[in-house]
């Protein structure tokens, strides 16, 4: 004979928390909670096994079932003391379903079940409250008609609101005894007009209506979407609990609440939870009492006129607070717990992980962690990087009024307030006299870097997580909304419209790049705190992680915020953003407009003091790790001006005429310039611009070589297809080496390496690596190819993408481990079986990301990089990596 | 001992045509000539393997090579009667280089060799002609010097033109003997006073030098270069070959001459040739007399007043023609041949297989396999498919005068004479008219289609060999050079200038897309003959290629023409291309201009019918094969107006305001449209829009079912990257089947299938095989995203990138077949291994390239398809691919 159900209730139970596989996740935890002696009403669950016997016998049950089930009612039946149908004290039980993982709302319950014509009036008798049983009564007969009977919520919410009409009322609770009593008959007439036979009375056969229904509801259209979206298989199936009701609301001797063993929002190891007398759980949720607070001490710091639990039932306090030690203890996690008195007596419903801040997060696992409650892989494991992110950067006040005009994607994190400009050359006049601006653009380019360095804040209407306005915010750690669509910009009018609200240049607005908001006025910030338990968890991650972590970083500012975040060197340094400086972006466009080597040559030798001085501060700050520069890999039109007026004006400052600035644009003009004359291909064809900055870096490692330990550059060659490429440019940089170290009289040691970024690098790792000394893979760009998706263009389809499952997540937010991770996967094996000591790393946008994080870990990277202020979650996402803690998503 | 020396000639050689290795070519045809018995100047070959000795061991000899050389000498002086450095008739050698493969003009040669103040008396004496001995002299001098002695040629040209003006003379052949003595005084004074010893007068320290520097020059910079664009290894060597001169300027019983197994020119069976008496070989080429015809019918042909050498020297022509014979029957092929004639006697100089037009290496193929001389099999591997394209469209007159204006790329072949036009609108209003045109464009996009339809040719200034007017010209078989960027356009004047030449509108040109020309006027054209050769071959290719060969084709026109060429179904049927006609566009712009699913499905139902008629006329025309149609592709924006004015007009007919229009415009607009909303994920967002299509394709497929054999539709899901995008659309295809059988009464057999585009696509292929019946890789796409490089916008950086030797062919025209082929390769792999019966066939502009449809066949791929001008090629291709002609190329 199969075991189909286990019991739990009285202080003991059949099942255990590890047995969710065949309980489901609640009845699991209800057995444990017995198990550990709590008064949990008693109940039993039927196991997952009978669902998928069920289903795979044409929607039958195993012939020893029933008495199973009979059995399992006996149980409830002794620990209550009550019999289920009896007339006087009924039984009453909840029906509930309850797969391995958690399925919200998705399936369906029945409460209240066991009351029938006779028994609402021994529940009435019992209760003392006649208003009270015929309302249960009516919700039951309105959720079990909706659940079992197929007979739909609107039939009954029609007769509730005539009654109401006739009466003149408004709210339910407003309804007596009798108005319930004359819906009962109402609701009852409905079921049998609209089935042809009477609600059914008979509480055992309501039980296995009930029972039945929930197992049919695992394959309801909702569930089935859920499963498939969160990758749940089918024949994993759902339990079914059984459960005795207990009422909150059976006077003043009842009571029902919510608590947690520690604060949710701060972490602090005190008790802290609410509660309302004579109520129900969902009116501590729904808000129309006003809860009270579970003690004396929260009490003060909610300034509450209302008693605390501790001084109004003392005892059951007390009792309470025992439960939440021995859960905790037994946890070992901070436990978020619902609980019922029934008539002075204590039922705990429920008890889980309880969410909460991440500052409270941290707080609690470092603590635990020190206390010995837990290990400190442990307390590195409870904390989700990505959280991090909310204590690197100011946040809105939470109790602060908003004014939402709309939501865009919460680009790069952080709160920040000022007024709306719509150029980035009004950016910095307004910021030059002092103004706090957001710089508000249908989309950003190079162009812009200037007003979005200067910006509180940047706002795009266009574009997604990886959208230039993005990546480059992420960056500077400037908060960043993009691609907000409901918003319309007017550039002409200097106008942006919400709806019907418009905002003129120079209004206030407020955006939340953690959340995406975009609010009207200036919404109040709280400026952010490393706590020393910030400190603590990064040092344990730092000692347990294998994967080096650098960042992304090119400016001083940058480099010095990466290193104050732990960067352990510079994984990618953009030389392109270097050249968007005023006082170079002339000789830039000079060069770009000469028609021969030696023009170029001219505006070159320009440059070369300014990209010298911004390698010598580089090596400077990053002394003693390792700087990785990337040589210039824009197409050159993205240095051109895009407006007449700007044309007319690089025109004088390079001294052409304006029709050659403008056919020389035409000419750079490309239909696709992601895939364009770009990357390595201009050092090919322009090789001049590559070896003034070979010069300027080698000519800087040198001169800061002179007063301290060596630097060791590592040259990155972009965008390389084939080897001969990599070859020509390795060539070419390893020829001005020799030249400043023979002008220099010394020498110092230095890499060529490439970043891997097409898939035909990929596939070609093995050759590549003949001559190329380390790989960074560029996955932004890799994806873009692999895919073949721009992420500038996907945000239109991105979404539906994501809506129908095809996409989990947005590919360049977090690496797409079966088509970009296996080219990876493929470059890393290729290369290394050509060069064992290959150094590889990641320097896309998915260098910040935990999931790509733990993924680079699998493969067998060296490092990962991204941007100053994702370091830390890096840390820790490397760490938990390399405790294996993400193995099961990546597998 | 080891054998470095190889002698030829009187009737025998010690090396035969097959030791190209160790002799080199040049060596080892001179053998096997002397071999076959004919009169070949006797000489020596030092093979290969004392270069390789001489470089292995410090440029030094091994110590028996001087004594075979004495030997070899000694070989020489025997049959030719006369010695090496004797006064009275001296010996005299060239010395030449002769590496295994072809390296023209890389390496030395030195003539003459064994002339000195002494031997030149006595040539002078043997020749009767003391100012040809001092001429030789002279040479030889300024040859040595240059080549062995490192003495400029510049110090040589300087005497002899000081020689000329003193002598008030302008050209060398105005000199006297006199006068060359007293160069050749000057010249060994240059010599002694630069080297400060004298020029050696010792003919064996002559040779001694001449071998040493032509073993030298195989390493000299060009050589290396020659061989690292070539791919021959260094390795390999170069064998020197040492030979007696014969000299056929010895008065009027000598001569010398070029000649033609067969006429190069038509093919035809007829001994074919020029000459000149008393001349050197360079004066036949230098064309500074006129060349003498070899034999009477020649003279007629060639209408020559002069007398042939079948009727001046009879017993000699007679000798040649046996010649002819013997070599034409030896080697197999048609031949070119050099002879010279020294006082009576026939020397032949060299042979080899000689280069032919298109119509005679068809005809010479086909006679030889048809009289026996050689197999079908060689007859098919003999013709260059590429240049069946001659045959197949109309040619220029080669001897019309042509003015050119500038040199494109010869983008789509033929030729075509019209008035140049500027737009699209511009073509379709002259050619109502009756005019002919040529439309001329910077590029050219989708909407230009019907004016590149009426055009006859089509005229680029932008864009590479696989840029939109490129394609699109190939697939209608009109005529295209793109991308000549010599050429200006001014549209809004109406003009194109080329250098000092201004076209203007109206005016004709005429451009040549087999040669990239472009040329003023009307230069006439001779129409293409598709004579009975080229059936024949046809069918001999048939029977042997296993590779079936389908046709890129959407049109009527295209697909009859495909049929006519031979496909053997529609590999791509590009629905967008549908869409432009001006009855559609409009609907389509509707479509796209609509806000909700229900405007859509509006627009789309206006577009089904004609959409249905289109599938009747392909099913009609290609019944009995399979077609396969790929649902709409491009992106969005591609089928609204660039203008404002056609904005305007485009509001108007889809009845919405120009704001919206100007809206829709910018929403739709992208970075990187290669990469954006385009390909299945139009399906995923636009369901409609592929429903659309699907109804189409089956009504159609029902309807043309009704009158014949059924018709089996393909359906192909394009830009697929996952698995579950094919599933959504194949989903969506099969509804749409049955909705329409069921609405028809009727069913029909149909497959969906997928191109493989994207690299994700490819390493995913197992995966969607599951799903997808068959398999057709884009190879256009594929490269651009696997090579990340867009097609349009490679031009300006893909000329450098082939003279830098990074590839060797453009990777649009010619399959990279290490980095997309490996994925092809993966993706067939994977994709069979899930299902065996899967259908596997390449779409893209490659699949008429035959080095691309050798790799086809190599990895197994079921078919191929190409433009239907192409189909006849691909069919050649695919022959000679079954005959392994090519897996050299490819392995």
């Amino acid at each position: 004979m199969s075991k189909w159900v286990y019991t739990f209730g009285g202080g003991s139970a059949e099942g255990r928390t590890d047995m969710k596989n065949l309980l489901g996740g609640k009845g699991a935890n209800l057995a444990e909670m017995a198990s550990l002696g709590l008064p949990v009403p008693p109940g039993f669950s039927i196991t997952t096994e009978v669902c998928t016997y069920y289903y795979a016998n044409n929607q039958t049950y195993p012939g020893d079932l029933d008495a199973q089930i009979q059995a399992g009612m006996a149980h409830i039946e002794k620990i209550m003391g009550v019999k289920f149908g009896d007339t006087a004290n009924p039984l009453l039980v909840s029906v509930r379903s309850g797969a391995r993982a958690s399925m919200p709302g998705m399936m369906d319950t029945v409460l209240n079940l066991g009351l029938n014509d006779v028994t609402v009036e021994g529940l009435a008798k019992r209760a003392g409250d006649e208003r009270f049983a015929y309302d249960s009564y009516r919700r039951f007969i309105q959720m079990y008609s909706n659940v079992v009977l197929d007979v739909g919520h609107h039939n009954f919410e029609e007769i509730l609101e005539q009654q109401k009409e006739a009466r003149g009322l408004t709210f339910d609770n407003e309804l007596t005894a009798e108005d319930w009593k004359k819906v009962v008959v109402q609701y009852k007439k409905k079921v049998a007009d609209t089935l042809g036979k009477p609600f059914p009375q008979d509480p055992k056969e309501q039980l296995k209506g009930a029972i039945g229904a929930v197992f049919g509801s695992w394959m309801n259209q909702r569930a089935i979407t859920y499963r498939r979206l969160h990758d749940i298989p089918e024949s994993w199936g759902t339990a079914v609990n059984v459960q005795a009701m207990v009422f909150g609301n059976m006077g003043n001797d009842s009571a029902t609440g919510v608590c947690f063993t520690r604060n949710p929002s701060t972490g602090e190891n005190a008790f802290y939870g609410e509660f309302l007398v004579n109520a129900q759980g969902e009116d501590v949720v729904a808000g129309i009492r006003t809860p009270q607070q579970l003690n004396i001490s929260g009490k003060k710091a909610n300034q509450s006129d209302l008693p605390a639990m501790e001084e109004l039932m003392p005892a059951l306090y007390q009792e309470l607070d025992g439960v939440r030690l021995k859960l905790e203890q037994h946890y070992r996690d901070m436990q978020d717990m619902e609980f019922t008195i029934q008539k002075g007596k204590l039922w705990m419903l429920q008890t889980r992980n309880g969410k909460r801040t991440a500052k409270a997060a941290l707080r609690i696992a470092v603590e635990m962690a020190q206390s010995g409650l837990i290990g400190k892989d442990e307390a590195i494991k409870r904390i989700e990087p990505q959280a991090l992110d909310q204590l690197l950067h100011p946040t809105l006040d939470p109790k602060a009024k908003r004014t939402v005009l709309g939501r865009g994607l919460p680009a790069s994190p952080g709160a920040a307030s000022g007024k709306v400009v719509f150029s980035a050359d009004e950016a910095e006049a307004w910021a030059q006299r002092g103004e706090k601006v957001i710089l508000t653009r249908v989309e950003t380019s190079p162009e812009d870097i200037g007003g979005m360095h200067v910006a509180q804040g940047i706002l795009t209407t266009r574009g997604g997580m990886t959208s230039h306005a993005a990546v480059v915010a992420r960056g500077m750690g400037r908060p960043c909304v993009a691609g907000c669509g409901e918003l319309r910009i007017d550039y002409a009018a200097k106008t942006l419209k919400a709806n019907s609200t418009l905002v003129k240049e120079g209004d206030v607005i407020t955006i939340d790049g953690s959340t995406g908001e975009v609010m009207l006025g200036a919404v109040p910030t709280i400026q952010p705190e490393l706590t020393g338990d910030f400190g603590t968890l990064m040092e344990w991650a730092d000692a347990i992680r294998v994967m080096k972590v650098r960042a992304n970083a090119e400016t001083p500012l940058d480099a010095s915020t990466a290193r104050k975040f732990g960067a352990e060197g510079i994984g990618l340094c953009r030389t392109e953003h270097m050249f968007f400086d005023p006082k170079r972006i002339i000789a830039m466009r000079e060069m770009i407009l000469a028609d021969t080597e030696a023009g170029r040559r001219t505006a070159l030798a320009k440059l070369i003091p300014y990209q010298r001085q911004d390698f010598i501060d580089l090596f400077t700050i990053m002394r003693g790790l390792p700087v990785t520069i990337r040589l210039l890999d824009p197409p050159l039109h993205e240095f051109l001006p895009q407006g007449e007026a700007e044309a007319a004006e690089v025109a004088k400052a390079a001294g052409v005429d304006l029709a050659t600035v403008r056919s020389r644009t035409a000419q750079l003009h490309e239909a696709n310039p992601m895939l364009g004359h770009r990357g390595c291909r201009l050092g090919i064809t322009y090789p001049e611009i590559y070896e003034m900055q070979a010069q300027a870096i080698f000519e800087a490692a040198v001169e800061v070589s002179k007063t301290g330990a060596p630097v060791v550059p590592e040259v990155m060659i972009p965008l390389v297809g084939t080897k001969r490429e990599f070859d020509l440019m390795k060539e070419a940089v390893d020829k001005m080496a020799q030249q400043v170290f023979k002008a220099k009289g010394t020498t110092l040691a230095y890499h060529v390496g490439t970043m891997i970024e097409l898939p035909r690098a990929a596939l070609q790792a093995g050759t590549i690596a003949q001559t190329a000394e380390f790989f960074s893979f560029g996955t932004n760009d890799l994806t873009q190819t692999t895919l073949g998706m721009s992420r500038d263009d996907s945000g239109p389809f991105l979404e539906v993408y994501r809506a129908k499952g095809i996409y989990e997540q947005d590919p360049f937010a977090s690496l797409d481990t079966e088509g970009v991770g296996e080219l990876i996967a493929i470059a890393k094996e290729r290369g290394r079986k050509t060069r064992p000591d290959l150094k590889v790393g990641i320097c896309g946008e998915h260098g910040g990301d935990p999931a790509s994080i733990a993924f680079c870990q699998k493969v067998g990277l060296d490092y990962v990089s991204c941007s100053p202020y994702r370091v830390p979650i890096a840390r820790l996402a490397a760490a938990q990596a390399a405790l294996g803690k993400r193995e099961d998503r990546t597998a």
